[in-house]
Protein backbone atom coordinates (compact mmCIF):
# COMPACT_ATOMS: atom_id res chain seq x y z
CA UNK A 1 0.00 0.00 0.00
CA UNK A 2 2.72 2.52 1.12
CA UNK A 3 5.08 1.18 -2.05
CA UNK A 4 1.22 1.56 -4.63
CA UNK A 5 1.64 5.62 -2.46
CA UNK A 6 5.11 6.20 -3.36
CA UNK A 7 4.98 5.19 -6.89
CA UNK A 8 2.06 7.58 -7.74
CA UNK A 9 3.38 10.18 -5.79
CA UNK A 10 6.99 9.79 -7.83
CA UNK A 11 5.50 9.62 -10.87
CA UNK A 12 3.08 12.94 -9.85
CA UNK A 13 6.39 14.73 -9.00
CA UNK A 14 7.79 13.98 -12.00
CA UNK A 15 5.19 15.66 -13.90
CA UNK A 16 5.00 18.68 -11.32
CA UNK A 17 8.65 19.21 -12.09
CA UNK A 18 7.89 19.21 -16.00
CA UNK A 19 5.02 22.21 -15.34
CA UNK A 20 7.10 24.17 -13.13
CA UNK A 21 9.75 24.15 -15.86
CA UNK A 22 7.57 25.19 -18.16
CA UNK A 23 6.16 28.17 -15.80
CA UNK A 24 9.42 29.08 -15.35
CA UNK A 25 10.95 29.21 -18.68
CA UNK A 26 7.54 31.40 -19.46
CA UNK A 27 7.54 33.48 -16.43
CA UNK A 28 3.89 32.82 -14.98
CA UNK A 29 3.29 32.63 -11.60
CA UNK A 30 1.90 29.48 -10.81
CA UNK A 31 -0.72 29.52 -7.16
CA UNK A 32 -2.29 26.28 -6.09
CA UNK A 33 -5.11 27.55 -4.39
CA UNK A 34 -6.82 24.70 -1.46
CA UNK A 35 -9.60 24.71 0.83
CA UNK A 36 -12.25 22.88 2.37
CA UNK A 37 -15.71 23.63 0.30
CA UNK A 38 -17.31 26.70 0.63
CA UNK A 39 -14.53 28.60 2.26
CA UNK A 40 -15.37 31.21 -0.71
CA UNK A 41 -12.23 30.18 -2.90
CA UNK A 42 -14.47 31.13 -5.93
CA UNK A 43 -15.39 34.29 -4.77
CA UNK A 44 -11.99 35.42 -3.57
CA UNK A 45 -11.09 34.51 -7.20
CA UNK A 46 -13.68 36.47 -9.04
CA UNK A 47 -13.24 39.32 -7.28
CA UNK A 48 -9.10 38.96 -6.99
CA UNK A 49 -9.46 39.08 -11.13
CA UNK A 50 -11.26 41.89 -11.48
CA UNK A 51 -9.14 43.47 -9.13
CA UNK A 52 -5.69 42.47 -11.53
CA UNK A 53 -6.47 41.95 -14.40
CA UNK A 54 -5.49 45.37 -15.72
CA UNK A 55 -2.18 44.93 -14.60
CA UNK A 56 -1.77 41.13 -15.30
CA UNK A 57 -2.44 38.72 -17.90
CA UNK A 58 -3.96 35.71 -15.38
CA UNK A 59 -5.47 32.08 -16.29
CA UNK A 60 -7.45 30.19 -14.67
CA UNK A 61 -7.49 26.29 -14.03
CA UNK A 62 -10.37 25.06 -12.04
CA UNK A 63 -10.43 21.81 -10.32
CA UNK A 64 -13.46 20.22 -9.51
CA UNK A 65 -15.19 16.50 -9.60
CA UNK A 66 -18.22 17.63 -11.61
CA UNK A 67 -19.59 20.71 -12.92
CA UNK A 68 -18.24 23.91 -14.60
CA UNK A 69 -19.84 26.03 -13.02
CA UNK A 70 -16.65 27.73 -11.34
CA UNK A 71 -15.28 27.81 -14.13
CA UNK A 72 -18.31 29.71 -16.05
CA UNK A 73 -17.65 31.73 -13.05
CA UNK A 74 -14.49 32.92 -13.92
CA UNK A 75 -14.99 33.28 -17.65
CA UNK A 76 -17.72 35.62 -16.30
CA UNK A 77 -14.44 38.15 -15.40
CA UNK A 78 -13.19 38.02 -18.58
CA UNK A 79 -10.39 35.80 -18.22
CA UNK A 80 -9.58 32.02 -19.69
CA UNK A 81 -10.21 29.55 -17.54
CA UNK A 82 -10.26 25.50 -18.05
CA UNK A 83 -12.10 23.25 -16.78
CA UNK A 84 -10.83 19.84 -15.02
CA UNK A 85 -13.04 17.48 -13.63
CA UNK A 86 -11.73 14.80 -11.62
CA UNK A 87 -14.63 12.65 -11.57
CA UNK A 88 -14.16 10.20 -8.63
CA UNK A 89 -10.87 12.04 -8.27
CA UNK A 90 -10.56 14.18 -4.59
CA UNK A 91 -7.16 16.22 -5.50
CA UNK A 92 -5.88 17.78 -8.96
CA UNK A 93 -2.66 15.74 -9.88
CA UNK A 94 -0.01 17.11 -11.92
CA UNK A 95 -0.54 15.25 -15.02
CA UNK A 96 -4.07 16.50 -15.00
CA UNK A 97 -2.60 20.35 -15.25
CA UNK A 98 0.29 19.69 -17.73
CA UNK A 99 -2.60 18.56 -19.88
CA UNK A 100 -4.13 21.52 -18.56
CA UNK A 101 -1.29 24.38 -19.01
CA UNK A 102 -1.49 22.80 -22.82
CA UNK A 103 -4.60 24.72 -23.51
CA UNK A 104 -4.22 27.29 -21.54
CA UNK A 105 -1.42 28.49 -22.90
CA UNK A 106 -0.66 31.15 -20.47
CA UNK A 107 1.31 33.89 -21.39
CA UNK A 108 4.52 35.16 -20.98
CA UNK A 109 4.97 37.04 -17.09
CA UNK A 110 1.20 36.21 -16.32
CA UNK A 111 -0.39 35.05 -13.28
CA UNK A 112 -1.77 31.86 -13.14
CA UNK A 113 -4.29 30.77 -10.34
CA UNK A 114 -5.25 26.74 -10.07
CA UNK A 115 -8.23 26.32 -8.07
CA UNK A 116 -8.33 22.72 -6.04
CA UNK A 117 -10.75 20.64 -5.53
CA UNK A 118 -12.60 21.31 -2.30
CA UNK A 119 -10.68 19.28 -0.04
CA UNK A 120 -8.38 19.92 3.03
CA UNK A 121 -6.68 16.40 2.77
CA UNK A 122 -5.63 14.73 -0.73
CA UNK A 123 -4.31 18.03 -2.37
CA UNK A 124 -1.71 18.27 0.22
CA UNK A 125 0.55 15.89 -1.39
CA UNK A 126 0.15 16.76 -5.07
CA UNK A 127 2.61 19.41 -5.85
CA UNK A 128 1.34 20.90 -9.08
CA UNK A 129 4.35 22.84 -10.28
CA UNK A 130 2.94 25.60 -8.61
CA UNK A 131 5.12 28.18 -6.72
CA UNK A 132 3.19 28.24 -3.44
CA UNK A 133 0.43 26.31 -1.95
CA UNK A 134 -2.38 28.93 -0.99
CA UNK A 135 -4.51 27.97 2.08
CA UNK A 136 -7.92 29.41 2.13
CA UNK A 137 -9.89 28.86 6.20
CA UNK A 138 -12.85 30.92 6.45
CA UNK A 139 -13.87 31.59 9.92
CA UNK A 140 -16.91 29.81 9.91
CA UNK A 141 -15.06 26.65 9.73
CA UNK A 142 -13.50 26.92 13.47
CA UNK A 143 -10.00 28.13 14.30
CA UNK A 144 -8.73 24.10 15.29
CA UNK A 145 -8.36 23.03 11.51
CA UNK A 146 -4.96 23.61 10.96
CA UNK A 147 -4.50 21.21 13.56
CA UNK A 148 -7.14 18.59 12.17
CA UNK A 149 -5.44 18.91 8.59
CA UNK A 150 -1.91 19.39 9.02
CA UNK A 151 -0.53 17.85 6.31
CA UNK A 152 -2.03 21.11 4.09
CA UNK A 153 -1.17 24.08 6.46
CA UNK A 154 2.75 22.52 6.27
CA UNK A 155 2.73 22.61 2.84
CA UNK A 156 1.17 26.15 2.16
CA UNK A 157 3.15 29.20 2.29
CA UNK A 158 0.14 31.06 3.03
CA UNK A 159 -3.30 30.86 4.95
CA UNK A 160 -5.55 33.43 3.87
CA UNK A 161 -7.97 34.13 6.73
CA UNK A 162 -11.54 34.85 4.85
CA UNK A 163 -15.03 35.63 5.62
CA UNK A 164 -13.61 38.17 8.92
CA UNK A 165 -16.94 40.09 8.11
CA UNK A 166 -18.55 37.72 9.87
CA UNK A 167 -16.23 37.82 13.09
CA UNK A 168 -18.73 39.64 15.43
CA UNK A 169 -21.34 36.97 15.09
CA UNK A 170 -18.87 34.11 15.67
CA UNK A 171 -16.95 32.49 18.52
CA UNK A 172 -13.64 32.26 16.51
CA UNK A 173 -10.17 33.08 17.77
CA UNK A 174 -8.02 34.54 15.17
CA UNK A 175 -4.87 34.91 17.32
CA UNK A 176 -5.72 31.11 18.34
CA UNK A 177 -5.94 30.24 15.13
CA UNK A 178 -2.92 31.49 13.69
CA UNK A 179 -0.91 30.02 16.86
CA UNK A 180 -2.19 26.75 15.62
CA UNK A 181 -1.10 27.07 12.31
CA UNK A 182 2.55 27.97 12.82
CA UNK A 183 2.60 25.28 15.37
CA UNK A 184 2.22 23.07 12.21
CA UNK A 185 4.15 25.53 10.38
CA UNK A 186 6.32 28.16 11.66
CA UNK A 187 7.19 29.84 8.54
CA UNK A 188 3.84 30.39 6.93
CA UNK A 189 2.17 33.88 6.21
CA UNK A 190 -1.16 34.62 7.39
CA UNK A 191 -3.60 37.43 6.09
CA UNK A 192 -7.14 38.17 7.20
CA UNK A 193 -9.57 39.21 4.44
CA UNK A 194 -13.06 39.58 3.57
CA UNK A 195 -13.75 38.84 -0.29
CA UNK A 196 -17.13 40.30 -0.01
CA UNK A 197 -16.78 43.52 2.30
CA UNK A 198 -12.86 43.81 0.35
CA UNK A 199 -11.38 44.13 3.80
CA UNK A 200 -7.56 42.72 3.64
CA UNK A 201 -7.93 42.47 0.06
CA UNK A 202 -5.20 44.85 -0.77
CA UNK A 203 -2.36 43.31 1.57
CA UNK A 204 -3.14 39.66 -0.54
CA UNK A 205 -2.31 41.91 -3.77
CA UNK A 206 1.01 43.18 -2.49
CA UNK A 207 1.53 39.61 -1.62
CA UNK A 208 0.83 38.48 -5.07
CA UNK A 209 2.60 41.14 -6.92
CA UNK A 210 5.79 40.61 -4.41
CA UNK A 211 5.52 37.06 -5.11
CA UNK A 212 5.47 37.49 -9.03
CA UNK A 213 8.70 39.92 -8.56
CA UNK A 214 10.53 37.55 -6.75
CA UNK A 215 10.07 34.81 -8.88
CA UNK A 216 11.43 37.25 -11.74
CA UNK A 217 13.75 38.82 -9.87
CA UNK A 218 16.36 37.64 -13.04
CA UNK A 219 13.87 38.40 -15.93
CA UNK A 220 12.98 42.56 -15.61
CA UNK A 221 11.58 42.41 -19.07
CA UNK A 222 8.96 39.85 -17.93
CA UNK A 223 7.91 42.12 -14.97
CA UNK A 224 6.53 44.69 -17.37
CA UNK A 225 5.44 42.73 -20.05
CA UNK A 226 2.20 41.24 -18.37
CA UNK B 1 22.59 5.84 15.71
CA UNK B 2 19.69 7.27 13.75
CA UNK B 3 17.58 7.57 16.91
CA UNK B 4 20.45 9.61 18.80
CA UNK B 5 20.43 11.47 15.45
CA UNK B 6 16.49 12.32 15.45
CA UNK B 7 16.80 13.33 19.24
CA UNK B 8 19.27 16.27 18.15
CA UNK B 9 17.53 17.02 15.83
CA UNK B 10 13.89 17.37 17.59
CA UNK B 11 15.81 19.22 20.24
CA UNK B 12 17.09 22.11 17.52
CA UNK B 13 14.11 22.27 16.50
CA UNK B 14 12.51 23.45 19.28
CA UNK B 15 15.14 25.97 19.48
CA UNK B 16 14.95 26.82 15.85
CA UNK B 17 10.97 27.06 16.61
CA UNK B 18 11.87 29.40 19.71
CA UNK B 19 14.14 31.91 17.91
CA UNK B 20 11.52 32.05 14.77
CA UNK B 21 9.29 33.10 17.23
CA UNK B 22 11.49 35.89 18.55
CA UNK B 23 12.19 37.23 15.02
CA UNK B 24 8.50 37.06 14.56
CA UNK B 25 7.88 38.94 17.13
CA UNK B 26 10.45 41.66 16.66
CA UNK B 27 9.79 41.57 12.75
CA UNK B 28 13.52 40.46 12.37
CA UNK B 29 14.15 38.95 8.90
CA UNK B 30 17.21 36.32 9.11
CA UNK B 31 19.02 35.22 6.97
CA UNK B 32 21.38 31.90 7.24
CA UNK B 33 24.16 32.05 5.15
CA UNK B 34 25.98 28.73 4.03
CA UNK B 35 28.77 27.99 1.94
CA UNK B 36 32.18 25.64 1.82
CA UNK B 37 35.29 27.52 3.05
CA UNK B 38 36.37 30.47 0.87
CA UNK B 39 33.18 30.74 -1.34
CA UNK B 40 33.56 34.51 -0.46
CA UNK B 41 30.87 34.94 1.96
CA UNK B 42 32.49 37.78 4.04
CA UNK B 43 33.16 39.89 1.52
CA UNK B 44 29.87 39.69 0.11
CA UNK B 45 28.69 40.25 3.77
CA UNK B 46 30.81 43.08 4.41
CA UNK B 47 29.82 44.74 1.32
CA UNK B 48 25.78 44.31 1.54
CA UNK B 49 25.96 45.43 5.03
CA UNK B 50 27.98 48.56 3.68
CA UNK B 51 25.62 49.00 1.03
CA UNK B 52 22.51 48.76 3.23
CA UNK B 53 23.41 50.07 6.58
CA UNK B 54 21.37 53.32 5.51
CA UNK B 55 18.52 52.02 5.36
CA UNK B 56 18.13 49.06 7.94
CA UNK B 57 19.30 47.89 11.53
CA UNK B 58 21.48 45.03 10.40
CA UNK B 59 23.50 42.26 13.11
CA UNK B 60 25.18 39.94 12.33
CA UNK B 61 25.98 36.01 13.91
CA UNK B 62 29.01 34.47 13.06
CA UNK B 63 30.20 31.08 13.24
CA UNK B 64 33.28 29.52 13.10
CA UNK B 65 35.32 26.74 14.79
CA UNK B 66 37.60 29.22 16.19
CA UNK B 67 39.20 32.84 15.59
CA UNK B 68 37.32 36.06 15.65
CA UNK B 69 38.43 37.43 12.42
CA UNK B 70 35.48 37.60 10.58
CA UNK B 71 33.28 39.21 13.27
CA UNK B 72 36.05 41.62 13.44
CA UNK B 73 35.85 42.37 9.40
CA UNK B 74 32.16 42.85 10.43
CA UNK B 75 32.38 45.16 13.23
CA UNK B 76 34.60 46.99 10.60
CA UNK B 77 31.65 48.27 8.98
CA UNK B 78 29.84 49.71 12.01
CA UNK B 79 27.65 47.23 12.60
CA UNK B 80 27.36 44.62 15.98
CA UNK B 81 28.08 41.23 15.50
CA UNK B 82 28.74 38.92 17.90
CA UNK B 83 30.84 35.36 17.23
CA UNK B 84 30.24 31.81 18.31
CA UNK B 85 33.06 29.65 18.22
CA UNK B 86 31.62 26.25 17.67
CA UNK B 87 34.95 24.35 18.61
CA UNK B 88 34.98 20.88 17.21
CA UNK B 89 31.83 21.64 16.00
CA UNK B 90 31.06 21.74 12.17
CA UNK B 91 27.95 23.88 12.62
CA UNK B 92 25.47 26.32 14.30
CA UNK B 93 23.03 24.94 16.06
CA UNK B 94 19.68 26.54 17.61
CA UNK B 95 20.37 26.92 21.00
CA UNK B 96 24.09 28.38 20.17
CA UNK B 97 21.73 30.85 17.72
CA UNK B 98 19.47 31.95 20.66
CA UNK B 99 22.08 32.49 23.03
CA UNK B 100 23.71 35.24 20.63
CA UNK B 101 20.61 36.39 20.08
CA UNK B 102 19.99 37.70 23.41
CA UNK B 103 23.44 39.23 23.37
CA UNK B 104 23.01 40.66 19.98
CA UNK B 105 19.43 41.97 21.04
CA UNK B 106 18.19 43.08 17.29
CA UNK B 107 15.88 45.90 16.94
CA UNK B 108 12.67 45.46 15.62
CA UNK B 109 12.03 45.36 11.66
CA UNK B 110 16.05 44.68 11.40
CA UNK B 111 17.44 42.23 8.88
CA UNK B 112 19.73 39.64 10.44
CA UNK B 113 22.72 37.61 9.01
CA UNK B 114 24.37 34.56 10.62
CA UNK B 115 27.06 33.19 8.80
CA UNK B 116 27.37 29.67 9.53
CA UNK B 117 30.46 27.64 9.30
CA UNK B 118 32.23 26.93 5.87
CA UNK B 119 30.63 23.82 5.54
CA UNK B 120 28.25 22.28 2.91
CA UNK B 121 27.07 19.30 4.31
CA UNK B 122 26.35 19.43 8.62
CA UNK B 123 24.70 23.09 8.81
CA UNK B 124 21.82 21.93 5.71
CA UNK B 125 20.25 19.92 8.70
CA UNK B 126 20.23 22.48 11.63
CA UNK B 127 17.12 24.75 11.19
CA UNK B 128 18.32 28.39 13.08
CA UNK B 129 14.85 29.58 13.04
CA UNK B 130 16.12 31.38 9.61
CA UNK B 131 13.08 33.04 7.22
CA UNK B 132 15.81 31.37 4.67
CA UNK B 133 18.51 29.76 4.18
CA UNK B 134 20.97 31.13 1.17
CA UNK B 135 23.31 29.24 -0.32
CA UNK B 136 26.38 30.67 -1.85
CA UNK B 137 28.74 28.88 -4.47
CA UNK B 138 31.90 30.55 -5.65
CA UNK B 139 32.31 29.75 -9.45
CA UNK B 140 35.61 28.68 -9.07
CA UNK B 141 34.81 25.72 -7.12
CA UNK B 142 32.97 23.72 -10.06
CA UNK B 143 29.19 23.37 -11.45
CA UNK B 144 28.57 19.73 -9.84
CA UNK B 145 28.02 20.78 -6.08
CA UNK B 146 24.44 20.96 -5.91
CA UNK B 147 24.67 17.21 -7.18
CA UNK B 148 27.61 16.64 -4.69
CA UNK B 149 25.80 18.23 -1.84
CA UNK B 150 22.09 17.94 -2.31
CA UNK B 151 20.85 18.62 1.13
CA UNK B 152 21.97 21.86 1.11
CA UNK B 153 20.64 23.05 -2.34
CA UNK B 154 17.33 20.97 -1.28
CA UNK B 155 17.26 23.39 1.55
CA UNK B 156 17.72 26.63 0.78
CA UNK B 157 15.47 29.11 -1.01
CA UNK B 158 18.55 30.97 -2.65
CA UNK B 159 21.38 30.20 -4.82
CA UNK B 160 24.41 32.96 -4.87
CA UNK B 161 26.47 32.40 -7.94
CA UNK B 162 29.61 34.43 -6.56
CA UNK B 163 32.80 35.62 -7.90
CA UNK B 164 31.28 36.00 -11.25
CA UNK B 165 34.11 38.46 -12.39
CA UNK B 166 36.35 35.22 -12.61
CA UNK B 167 33.99 33.39 -15.42
CA UNK B 168 36.46 34.27 -18.74
CA UNK B 169 39.21 32.73 -16.88
CA UNK B 170 37.62 29.30 -16.03
CA UNK B 171 35.74 26.12 -17.23
CA UNK B 172 32.45 26.98 -15.81
CA UNK B 173 29.20 26.12 -17.04
CA UNK B 174 26.89 28.38 -16.11
CA UNK B 175 23.62 26.69 -17.14
CA UNK B 176 24.24 23.39 -16.25
CA UNK B 177 25.17 24.44 -12.66
CA UNK B 178 21.55 26.25 -12.22
CA UNK B 179 20.50 22.94 -14.13
CA UNK B 180 21.65 20.88 -11.80
CA UNK B 181 20.68 22.87 -8.66
CA UNK B 182 17.12 22.52 -10.27
CA UNK B 183 17.36 19.36 -10.62
CA UNK B 184 17.90 18.56 -6.85
CA UNK B 185 15.50 21.80 -5.53
CA UNK B 186 13.34 22.91 -8.51
CA UNK B 187 11.94 26.66 -6.36
CA UNK B 188 15.39 27.22 -5.72
CA UNK B 189 16.25 30.88 -7.16
CA UNK B 190 19.62 31.80 -8.47
CA UNK B 191 21.08 34.83 -8.93
CA UNK B 192 24.78 35.95 -10.11
CA UNK B 193 27.12 37.93 -8.55
CA UNK B 194 30.56 39.23 -8.03
CA UNK B 195 30.98 40.77 -4.55
CA UNK B 196 34.56 42.20 -5.33
CA UNK B 197 33.36 43.92 -8.67
CA UNK B 198 29.64 44.52 -7.35
CA UNK B 199 27.92 43.27 -10.40
CA UNK B 200 24.69 41.32 -9.46
CA UNK B 201 24.78 42.58 -6.30
CA UNK B 202 21.75 45.09 -6.74
CA UNK B 203 19.50 42.04 -7.43
CA UNK B 204 20.54 40.52 -4.35
CA UNK B 205 19.56 44.23 -2.63
CA UNK B 206 16.16 43.40 -4.44
CA UNK B 207 15.89 39.97 -3.09
CA UNK B 208 16.37 40.77 0.27
CA UNK B 209 13.97 43.60 -0.02
CA UNK B 210 11.07 41.96 -0.92
CA UNK B 211 12.17 38.65 1.60
CA UNK B 212 11.74 41.56 4.20
CA UNK B 213 8.27 43.34 2.97
CA UNK B 214 6.97 39.82 2.46
CA UNK B 215 8.09 38.64 6.43
CA UNK B 216 5.96 42.51 7.55
CA UNK B 217 3.20 42.10 4.80
CA UNK B 218 1.09 42.05 7.67
CA UNK B 219 3.21 44.68 10.11
CA UNK B 220 3.67 47.92 7.66
CA UNK B 221 4.23 49.60 11.05
CA UNK B 222 7.94 47.77 11.04
CA UNK B 223 8.36 48.07 7.74
CA UNK B 224 9.14 51.56 7.85
CA UNK B 225 11.37 52.12 11.09
CA UNK B 226 14.03 50.36 10.05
Amino acid sequence: MVEIEQDILGKNDQYADGNRRFLRERGVLALNLVSSPGSGKTTLLTRSIDDLKPDWAIGVIEGDQQTSHDAERIRATGVPAVQINTGKGCHLDAHMVGHALERLDPPAGGVLFIENVGNLVCPAAFDLGEAHKVAILSVTEGEDKPLKYPDMFHAADLMLLNKIDLLPYLDFDVARCIDYARRINPKIQVLQLSATTGEGMAQWYRWLKMAREMLLIDRPELLEVS
